[in-house]
């Protein structure tokens, strides 16, 4: 059985001492008022809800599964009991504005909630995991109408939501999609056609559903340009029921708790959001969030991981290590004290503790680029947080089912057991790889549309950034530790600008070596991000009253830096090794597969 | 569903071609009559019998388990009707000597017959994948009562067997373990303690089990060199039920068709095997057979990931490729066309086919260090297997593992749906990491007591060997392909030189510094033995007259040098970081986690 302690202390460390949280916030006016002690206030209430009313339902919800019915949808037992409390708590209301129901807190807050939620029940948190993104998106692209109907219902989480994107033969090309969607005289529309994968796609959590629907007009364009976005109701305003009903549930690897529905839209009920032919950009509104969302489900699982490797290791005994604990005669150590199970849990730490720095940068990002009383200011940071999403969801979701691999590696044979519970990690942080986006996906995202359509102005902007931090480092700190690490990530920021270039100036001539080494290059860019992180970190710990917390931080930026950013000379490797085959090869490789 | 091909294609390649295995086994007078006919013909069988008596049972065995019932086991049905039909076709004594009942053929033959069982149902194999093993032992360390009584029961497949090692407190450490062995009057042994873990401790397929069991004399001295090993059979040979008995099964991550069984001894008759107090040593010859076989379960799960993963990837259609087929006008291509998609098939192709030349090759060495006339020969021989066992186990099954992930990801969404087969593929290959072992185990053994414990004579013997070969390459084909792997080639093997010597001379000064950094020592020498099969299979496939598979194999061999083999710079940086960090740093580690 796995257990979970809220991590508020570095969760604070992050959010106050490396982040400066409080005090970029102060400069919002939306959010002046939130200070270090609302924050902890605020997180400790989450903590509690998530360790004590949804993360005892993780293990037994994984068992018992959702079942289907007749177009019905039970939840695991105690799912809709959590759900009321958390409705209770107003806690889908976080980071929805006031003047629509919410609490009007910050994104950051709301992206360290969701890490708790997801560490202690993955599959729970999938239903009210969307709220936030419905309401973006709405609020920026529905109409008043819609916006008066539905968007207090969607605040405080009265209703749920769903995205209906995939089809059976369109899932990562939406192009293909063929629901259709027929505007009738009142200015509604009845929308026709089957979607899978439709996560909370029904359940009996609440009243109604809101489902966000992408269909196609009459009239609209072959392709992404001619496709449309609707909000349809399971239930119409005036009460009854709409044509849209559940086929199906999957049966899934994990995530068992979170109903995977099949969607039947028979002539149902639904209305324009934004604009016509224009879904696929409101959309995003919805699926950017979403993603960083996705991200944080894989901080989460890789905490709970490591929380329970950690545990486990100090008390697990067996055989003596080669520097054992002072002035010990007993027969074996406690595992925790082999330098390979160390490494398995510093692989793990480092991951965690990091990607919370990477995540709830990027939330405070979120902040920012809505409250940010400069325009101009909004934008850039809107931008490089354009850049920012595909890595938090990419690199994230591997880190965190790695993470949940190395935890059962250190469980040895007991980690196989299903009752010692780290294998339902493993199983749920699975899709995170693949829903939203594949991973590969973000890749592509990342280098094609965030870096190279741009000439790298934004990727620039912010290695400018980094680089002057970490030249200040060197310079004010020459001979520390600290300079050194602030050196090794100068040399990999020049590495990156040199590859760019490369890769810029050679894909006129070889078109798919973008695409070919994007998984590499999104590495090395969140490489950077890290490396600032931990650098930033590293000084942030060095004037720490709490000592203990102070040294941990330093030995884990030490770490990073000395067995993780390492992985960076693989990646230039291949990109140099592809930059000097030239097309032969990649042609070849085409030939291999596709014959 | 997923299907099954055996790949005898790629099979007899790598046993024709790159190892030029008949002409090795003639040299040896027990297997003089072993020709590529031969061969072909056993590997045709083994495939058939694979496809389509086991693998239809492996979806369904994954779903259905086996129960326990009062001290009864019950495998899947359709799992005794396979053995049965396994049993008759002579397959468990397919590499026994025909002097006990076997077939007396290659354990290279062995070695891909189980290729294909685990590729096609790994919860099945695991009951018959003991028995070359415990034949083995029992031929080697076994009174000539006890042989004369079981061994040709072995042989046949008759009856199977276990290995009785795992206690609750005493997994990776046997020394821990308290199971009790009370000599009696008539020579025979009373047994009492309980064993966990154990694989196929009970069940339906045979009418006697017998268990090769780890017990402690009363007069043996503490740790592991106070372990004997017994022979302990469920029935006793007048036919009566011995005091042996499963108290329970596991519920596991995956392998649900292999009953993992508590088993209590309670007073059970045993014969001691081989000396007393030297069982871990007896049990050695058992435990690197099952390593060997763990290593190629990882192959065998590979393989049938990466068969789906390509058919569906030429099968699915998803947006447009970068480079699109010649003449298409179709609004989307099949994803096999999509760079990213490649690189996850290539990524798997590359592993799956140099796992296979890396198995057999060590299957070879164990035909000819049992078997070559020259004593001097098989002692050589067998230092390099004992040196290239941990790196099959570890490499073998990480890359299995992570092949099947690699596999899903190709599969998208689909591959997180049960019904799509390949989870089981990932939830099955999650175990070969652990058992036997643990991956991190087999570094250690690699690195401290097949490398530093011999001055590394043995690993420096086989570099030689590697470097001569490459020099030959580089020398007489210069400005070709394979003279610049060649080359790539013998900088590695020039930098693992360096790195060895450099951890030899700072260990006394920094003793844990080898534990810290086995894993990326053992990935590097793992490379070198990539690296030279590679090369070795390049060469072979330029000579070869089937003109599609020899321009495969050239570009999987060229993927490899171009995406794979640059890891090994990240395992030299940590090397050489931790080297640099001295004793400071591994302290902290220490401290961050016993605390």
């Amino acid at each position: 059985m796995l257990t979970y302690t809220p991590p508020l202390k570095d969760m604070l460390f992050v959010l106050n001492e490396v982040l400066a949280a409080p005090a970029l916030l102060a400069q919002l006016p939306a959010h002046a008022d939130v200070d270090t002690a609302l924050m902890r206030e605020v997180l400790e209430q989450a903590g509690r809800f998530a360790r004590d009313v949804i993360f005892p339902l993780n293990a037994s919800g994984d068992a018992q599964g959702c079942t289907f019915d007749q177009g019905k949808v039970t939840t695991p037992d105690g799912f809709a009991d959590a759900y009321r409390q958390f409705l209770d708590g107003g806690w889908p209301a976080l980071a929805c504005a006031t003047e629509d129901g919410g609490q009007g807190l910050p994104h950051t807050l709301n992206c360290a909630l969701f890490e708790m939620l997801a560490a202690t029940n993955h599959g729970w948190t999938m239903y009210p995991d969307l709220l936030h993104g419905a309401y973006s998106c709405l609020r920026a692209h529905g109409s008043e109408e819609l916006k008066q109907r539905y968007l207090a219902k969607i605040a405080t989480g009265e209703w749920l939501t769903t995205m209906c994107l995939t089809e059976a033969h369109a899932g990562s090309d939406l192009g293909l999609l063929r629901t259709r969607a027929v505007p009738q005289l009142d200015g509604s529309y009845k929308l026709s056609g089957d979607k899978i994968f439709i996560s909370g796609g029904e359940h009996d959590l609440t009243d109604n559903i809101l489902h966000l629907v992408l269909a196609r007009l009459p009239d609209a364009p072959v392709g992404s340009k001619g496709i449309s976005l609707f909000l349809v109701p399971k239930f119409l305003p005036e009460g009854q029921r709409n044509q849209v009903h559940c086929t199906g549930i999957e049966h899934k690897m994990g995530v068992h708790g979170s109903a995977t529905c099949s969607m039947q839209f028979d002539g149902a009920t639904g209305w324009l959001v934004g604009e016509a032919h224009r879904g696929l950009n409101a959309m995003f509104v919805m699926m950017n969030s979403a993603r960083l969302h996705v991200g944080v489900q894989g901080l989460g699982l890789g905490e709970t991981a490591y929380q329970n490797a950690l545990a486990y290791a100090r008390d697990r005994v067996q055989s003596r290590a080669v520097e054992r604990p002072a002035g010990t005669s007993a027969p074996a150590d406690a595992i925790v004290h082999h330098p390979a199970v160390q490494r398995l849990l510093m692989n793990q730490r480092v991951w965690v503790e990091g990607g919370r720095m990477l995540a709830y940068w990027s939330a405070l990002m979120l902040d920012q680029a809505e409250h940010d009383p400069d325009v101009q200011q909004r934008t850039a940071i809107n931008g490089l947080l354009a850049l920012i999403t595909p890595i938090v969801k990419a690199v994230l979701t591997q880190q965190g089912y790695d993470g949940a691999s190395l935890a059962l590696q250190v469980f040895g044979g007991h980690g196989y057991v299903v009752e010692t519970g780290i294998e339902q990690t493993i199983r749920d942080a699975r899709i995170t790889m693949v829903y939203e986006g594949t991973n590969e996906i973000q890749a592509i995202d990342l280098l094609m549309r965030k870096v190279l359509a741009d000439g790298g102005r934004c990727l620039f902007a912010w290695l400018d950034q980094v680089e002057s931090f970490a030249h200040g480092v060197a310079d004010s700190q020459d001979g520390s530790q600290a300079a050194r690490h602030a050196r090794q990530l100068l040399a990999l920021t020049e590495g990156l600008r040199t590859r760019l270039a490369r890769i810029d100036a050679a894909r006129t001539e070889q078109p798919r070596l973008p695409y070919d080494i994007a998984g590499e290059f999104m590495h090395i860019v969140s490489h950077c991000a890290f490396g600032w992180l931990w650098l930033r970190a590293e000084l942030a710990a060095a004037a720490l009253i709490d000592q203990a917390l102070g040294d941990a931080k330093c030995t884990t930026a030490c770490y990073y830096y000395t067995f993780m950013l390492p992985a960076t000379q693989q990646y230039f490797a291949v990109i140099d090794a592809s930059l000097a085959a030239g097309n032969a090869f990649p042609k070849d490789l085409i030939n291999q597969h596709a014959a």
